[in-house]
């Protein structure tokens, strides 16, 4: 791993070749810009810490208690599934253009980004030292005070920044044309909106709701809404939405907030974003409630809808005087405001039966012990239920939380 | 023109070079599949017959009296504007696109297709011999029974074929992804959305109507209403619509109907096409009634929204078993027609409205003597705020197309 050695593994018969620890150190000296990263003559510290499942992730340091980089692989495939299932390393060039937008128009909201390499498919990006993932931090009972307002001040930034109302409309166009994303748009589509509610071998579901599930999964009323949410997912490229914007896609410490893991992100439906957050604020509600967690914790919980609710509302009213197409009337954005309010109660919806039921569990209950997972779990899909069939009539986040309260309190 | 000269204009440097008549003998020759039009030893008569503003389009035959085919070459600006406002020949392009997508689902509703060559932008088509302009057809009184039908099964057949409805998601993405057609939907977005309703130099009007339009275009729920619908087509990518449907693309004669035009073709709200057609059925009643037309005739343009939406909803319905998603139950189809239906009555209102006070005036109304076209364009936008403003409650073609009779019986 010293200077002088030949750089190895970087000729074009190595495209897509799985990082080695060993080779870090020369693969940085290759990079523009990430050679800073190790010094010569210094040993490297390389830790694995992907958690996720399609993604080789390192944290290298030159020295151990210093940030360095971090750099994130695609793999050609579901991690957890083997090699059974493939997945197209096109999300990696994905993930590098959402970055490479929303570091433009939100830096202070993403990790630091030092770019993408095409060939390996490695993207390099600021070693966030001192921050947690929040879904961890939230398991823990930590609070973050800042953390809901940052969410819905990124989603409004990006929601005005990559639609028409901050690009002009041909630029729009091709950004759109640029961001499809079908591999992972069909991951959603069929592990959000259409497994949990039929029979599928991904399911799974702690024991104490099997009675639950089937009532879900009978309900035409549900599937009709599962439909349409599915649907307006699938046509409706309002913005380039970041796609997964779960708590585990969220980074916290030291008063920042940062979001990351963008592989999701292509032009759909703004209330797909906010709907995903909140439905894991419900998560950690009812596992707050289970475990007993004090008053601070379980407000600040409380508060993660309604403040990242006004904070989005509050980014697209400030950024609206700046719209470049001005046939856009203030009437209009109200609409708009309105409309997403309803699609996101929906995908919240659908967030929470999917976690519940489907193939992609959440450490929130799935660490709970029984009966409190089950009891948990029944929370949030009694919630749900409520969220999907009545949404067009819950007209406030108060009016929103009031009943995740009363199903967690049950 | 005889088959032993070297052929002209055929060499890269022609690239989009204009056709002109005289070529077109060689060009046909050159071009595979095309030679059967120019038999050789026989004098071709060439008519160049486009009335619209984007393009040439000859009409060729090696005989006087039996079809022969047409050539239709995109010019690189508006033609009524002469070179002040170029175009892209990119729409060339889309409209071939769309022109073999439609011929794949509804080749019975469009003309021949003979192909398309990027080099001089010219797409080769059927020549229509006996068919003429519905516009042309409707403006002069002819009854044409089954083509109201045949628009509405047209709108349906390919709302379901190139959605997620008829294609599998991925290759639906990608469809989209390479329909995108930025320059034309700008004119659309700026000709029919913005304009009309705000002062423009584009926008002229009937004198009788003066007071009328000052009045749409200061009202806030019109302005509302139109930045919506704006909003929809701008983003709503649900399957590859027409995109410019009006009587004046539509071809009718010997029991048949055939649209043309493409160029404007891309992902967006299946309404959109309904509603431009239907606004053109408004304009033909209103004509029909200032001309004292008979019942027979009134009758026909009285059916012909009726008709068409009964046709799109058939072949909806005709359809869905076929769906390649099963997740889309019944009750999302009959949602889905619904929002489409109000939709549908939104872009009516749009296509009336720019159609009598925006740039493109149609000759339904523009040749009627006055006061009858002052009186005609009145009627025409009283019907257009009432959809506008209303559609949400409008409930059936019977209820939406009383108020058109109303209207224009004033």
């Amino acid at each position: 791993m010293s200077g002088g050695v030949p750089l190895a593994g970087l000729t074009a018969g190595n495209h897509g070749r799985r990082l080695e620890a060993g080779e870090i150190a020369d693969y940085l000296r290759s990079r523009p810009g990430l050679a800073r990263f190790a010094p010569s003559g210094r040993e490297l510290s390389v830790r694995e810490v992907g958690d996720g499942n399609l993604n080789l992730v390192f944290v290298v340091r030159s020295e151990p208690d210093r940030p360095g980089v971090v750099l994130k692989q695609s793999l050609p495939y579901v991690r957890s599934m083997g090699e059974s299932w493939p997945l197209t390393l096109e999300r990696a060039a994905a993930e590098a253009r959402a970055f490479e937008a929303y570091t433009r128009f939100a830096p202070e909201l993403l990790p630091a980004w030092y770019g993408y390499d095409p060939d390996r498919h490695v993207l390099a990006m600021e070693d966030l030292a001192d921050l947690r993932v929040w879904r961890a931090a939230l398991n823990d009972g930590e609070v973050h005070l800042a953390a809901a307002a940052a969410i819905g001040r990124l989603v409004g930034r990006i929601a005005f920044h990559t639609s028409d109302f901050g690009t002009e409309a041909k630029a729009r166009k091709a950004l759109l044309a640029g961001s499809v994303n079908p591999e992972l748009c069909e991951i959603t589509e069929d592990l959000v909106f259409t497994e949990p509610l039929v029979d599928h071998e991904h399911n799974h579901w702690p024991p104490g709701v099997t009675g639950l599930v089937r009532e879900l999964q009978r309900d035409p009323r549900l599937r009709t809404e599962f439909a349409e949410l599915k649907h307006r997912f699938m046509t409706h490229g309002e913005a380039l939405i970041h796609g997964d914007l779960h708590t585990g896609s969220v980074m916290v410490g030291g008063g920042r907030a940062v979001v990351i893991d963008l592989e999701f992100s292509f032009y759909g439906p703004v209330g797909f974003d906010l709907g995903m957050f909140w439905a894991n604020a419900v998560f950690a509600a009812a596992r707050a409630e289970r475990l007993g967690r004090d008053a601070v914790f379980r407000g600040h919980v409380d508060r993660i809808l309604a403040e990242s609710w006004a904070a989005f509302v509050t980014e697209l009213r400030g950024l609206w005087p700046t719209r470049v197409d001005r046939f856009f009337d203030d009437t209009f954005l109200e609409r708009y405001l309105a409309a997403t309010w309803t699609d996101a109660l929906g995908y919240a919806a659908a967030e929470a039966i999917r976690r519940t039921v489907g193939y992609a569990h959440i450490s929130d209950l799935d660490s709970l012990p029984e009966p409190a997972r089950s009891s948990a779990a029944e929370a949030v899909l009694r919630v749900a239920r409520w969220l999907a069939l009545e949404r067009r009539g819950i007209d406030s986040p108060g009016a929103a939380w009031s009943v995740v309260r009363e199903e967690v309190e049950r």
